[in-house]
């Protein structure tokens, strides 16, 4: 649909692949990534790629949903960590390379009472 | 950009102004609602909007980020309850009316050690 689908998707092949040139290369020079649930901003593409080199464990990802428009691109990922299991959202903004990225990391809870009147687990 | 964008832009309006007729017209009649985070799922529109008018507190919300495809949308609100800020992430499906919705809640976290040479904190 826009071509910053493309370089998103090719932004997550090389991740799970960690082929860290093609990853660098969809990343604009002053990219800027933020994690809000932590406060914590990276800024460069350098710094970005160093990043996720170092991070730890073997992880692994799938794309449960994107969602695409010029400029910007949602995905929903599946990440996986030897047996956990955690959904990771993730903002993108650029034209053809991407120049922001902010990450979600939602994890499970408990949910309150009193609403089970209405709900199903599954 | 499409008509699902538009449907729900009046999703949230309504929502945020407490007027169920006009958040009931944004859904299909069998609309299903999942919370990944803590397996739960709401199966029809009435149920749905008496969960929504039956969530305490009072919350208000504003849409920080949306990205609309054909079909698809993606909105990331700024939610508050009080003093308390949180952000919410949802995912819908549907032509005119919302289909599904899929939420995520993601809370704040502590960073994990020895990222601190790459990252900053704001």
């Amino acid at each position: 649909m826009t071509d910053l689908r493309k370089t998103v998707e090719r932004f997550w092949a090389a991740a799970e692949a960690r082929d860290w040139d093609t990853f660098a290369g969809t990343l604009a020079e002053d990219v800027v990534y933020t994690l809000p649930q932590t406060r914590e901003r990276i800024s460069g593409r350098e710094r970005y790629v160093q990043f996720n080199r170092e991070y730890p464990g073997d992880w692994h990802l799938q794309i449960e949903r994107m969602v695409a428009e010029p400029g910007q691109v949602v995905t929903w990922l599946r990440f996986t960590v030897g047996l956990e299991e955690m959904y990771g959202i993730s903002f993108f903004t650029g034209t053809e390379r991407i120049g922001s990225i902010t990450d979600f990391w939602p994890e499970p809870y408990e949910p309150p009472t009193g609403r089970d009147h209405l709900t199903e687990r599954y």
